[in-house]
């Protein structure tokens, strides 16, 4: 018998009439999957995480991290405890379940906490008699029972967790959008929806800024082979299958095209000494809690070189100062900062087996007069800084150039799930 | 060292301003009393309990009774969660406790669980540690871990099971009121707070219609022998100290005069063999799930016995239905309902020792012309049944004559705590 691990975020749940039309999904979804049994994962209704932090800092200036976590882990255990309503009264026996419940083991860092184990004895005699078990994402419990909370993309982590748990045969993400495109439709008209990519493209394209999964969920499928589907509560359709690479019949050159606006460009100009002058500024943005993404040195002139790096924007005032003020300990001339870019990616499991994707890359943005900035690659990607107003026509071209208006049948499953 | 536990309810941590308030109560208490440590147990902010079941409700017709649990345990875990973020923030190290951290064992029976064992492990380490435990109220967890309530009073019984576990010495119940009263001091001019009442008046007080303390906590309290004072949140005082009918200094003849409105009567005419017809009627009572109060039969008139009964006004046409549905098959001539009355008491732990109580209290009524209909009595109390016109005049009238303007050192406390 199938075991299928179903979550809903937020906006799935948002209010009682999404809680009762999830509930009904769920309904329809079992009778027409007769050997399939399911699990529920919810996420807490959209605004009420929000509303519960401004709780607490109306409360107090600063919360403690251990009772924000008690505090808004009851999010979702209204959210699960409404759709195990629901479900009843379609006549599909459910019970809520929380964190302390089935036991969600986590480390003991609040807010952040990572999920150890998770035990299957309560959920698996519960699916045996017959119930939906409805449990509650982003929550879990320390060593000491003390409520815990995974941070940012919990929901889904609590999701893929359970399922790598229970060894199920599926994880579905529902969201509000109907997969993972092959570009921004806003941007690229013939953008397409992927019927399947690799989690390893899933992680590039999460990273890269396709909002859709968190790469910590995506992460943890792909180390505990759980095989993801993403798609919309809301329209019917297959989805975006993420599997292993194995299981793509046919890997497409190149499959999707991202982009983010959400970093700024720090560059410290001409450094003397760029072997000893590297470690303390990086310690020094490290120490001050500054994540770094791409990084790039020019070459030397007059025996300096000037060093580049990308963080996300709202601490790039920080990291700025921080690099400043080291300047002229480390013998720089000093240090500026673009916020005015974008950072395009190319990302296909195929480009492994490819030659070629960057000088095709790099000829495409060539023709259309684009001046690519700092370059950062990886196996299966290759991301490029453009000034922030040819974004768009950047991510149409290299769209038009690698995938074109492909029909989604190009990409197709190799396994009948 | 003296551990007391401190219970604030509904009102008292009705909004943020509220909860730090009792935060600061907390923190001026334990300033002023170096030697104690204290045991916090909260209730749901007002009116949170019933937004979630009006949530339920808006959901779905009929909710299942383990998911409205699970579902308004919830409104119990912001409030502690906030007030032990209050206490943190001045420097007082705060945890808050859920049902199954600390555990909270009950029985199954959703929305009205009873607590079978308090833990107390987790408790006394914290205590010992410095830390203010902040225990939510009214939840509980049955064998299978199921989130369970306690139902009416239920954060009340908390506060006096958590003492009786953990041996405390005192029980401190904030209230919106100073303490208990000799007579509703909206009717009596000269109603004054008791410094001082047992267990046993306390129970009949509050079966009797004064709402300070629910039954059920009182019963808890006099059988684990936990020493229990009601007091106000916003008005500071000494409050009413409920304790061993022993430790009373000195027992006033009567304590208080208390009146319900909310019964009605039912009378049963002209039964031709009360001794078959009684049990019928009041098994039939029994599966309406009626709770029936005060019993009376009149004198055999031609072989024909009348039978009057007190139920809850809001049950009172079902149960009149009940009985005039069996008035034929008992041979009653019928059955007649009268929601006109008011139950008037005289209670207090003196009359044990002190006959004529009943003698003086009819002497009193009749004096002011008014009728006595029904009568009940225990050992500590008098309740008699009037017009509900009356009702004013008589506990004014008992007050006056068994009270009077005592002043509140009239009843004192044996010991010093």
């Amino acid at each position: 018998m199938k075991t299928i691990v179903k979550k809903f975020g937020g906006t799935s749940v948002g209010d009682v009439s999404r809680i009762k039309a999830v509930a009904r999904l769920i309904d329809t979804y079992l009778s027409t999957h007769p050997g399939e049994r399911v699990v529920a994962v919810a996420s807490a209704m959209s605004g009420e995480t929000d509303r519960l932090i401004a709780l607490a800092r109306s409360c107090v200036a600063k919360p403690s991290a251990r009772e924000l976590d008690a505090l808004v882990t009851t999010g979702e255990q209204v959210s699960v405890a409404l759709l195990a309503m629901a479900l009843s009264e379609l006549g599909r026996p459910a019970k809520s379940f929380l964190a302390p419940q089935i036991a969600i083991h986590t480390d003991a860092q609040y807010a952040n906490a990572q999920i150890m184990q998770i035990e299957t004895e309560r959920l698996q005699s519960e699916l045996a008699s017959g119930v939906i078990p409805v449990v509650a994402g982003f929550q879990g419990i320390d060593q000491q029972g003390n409520l815990t909370t995974l941070g940012r993309g919990g929901s889904d982590t609590t999701a893929v967790a359970v399922a790598a748990a229970l060894k199920a045969d599926a994880c579905y993400i529902y969201t509000d959008v109907e997969g993972v495109f092959s570009a921004d439709p806003r941007i690229v008209r013939g953008a397409h929806k992927l019927a399947a990519i690799s989690h390893e493209e899933m992680l590039e394209l999460a990273g890269l800024g396709a909002k859709v999964l968190h790469p910590r969920s995506v992460d943890f499928a792909m180390r505990y082979d759980v095989p993801l589907v993403v798609l919309s509560t809301f329209k019917p359709g297959p989805g975006t299958w993420i599997i292993r690479e194995e299981e793509l019949m046919e890997k497409p050159f190149v499959s999707g095209i991202t982009y983010r606006l959400d970093e700024a460009k720090v560059t410290v100009s001409r450094l003397p000494q760029v072997l000893v002058a590297l470690p303390r500024l990086f310690e020094a943005l490290s120490e001050g809690q500054i994540f770094v993404d791409m990084i790039t040195q020019t070459g030397v002139v007059s025996g300096r070189t000037s060093v580049s790096f990308t963080v996300p924007d709202e601490v790039s005032e920080r990291a700025l100062a921080i690099v400043q003020k080291l300047a002229p300990d480390v013998g720089a001339e000093g240090a500026t900062l673009d916020r005015d870019i974008a950072k395009v990616s190319v990302v296909g499991a195929g480009m492994r087996s490819h030659t070629g994707v960057a000088a095709r890359m790099f000829s495409v943005l060539s023709a259309e007069g684009i001046e690519v900035g700092m370059i950062s690659t990886s196996e299966i990607k290759i991301s490029v800084l453009v000034a922030r107003k040819y974004c768009e026509v950047a991510v149409r071209a290299l769209h038009d150039a690698f995938i074109g208006d492909g029909l989604e049948g190009s990409v197709s499953l190799s396994v009948e799930r």
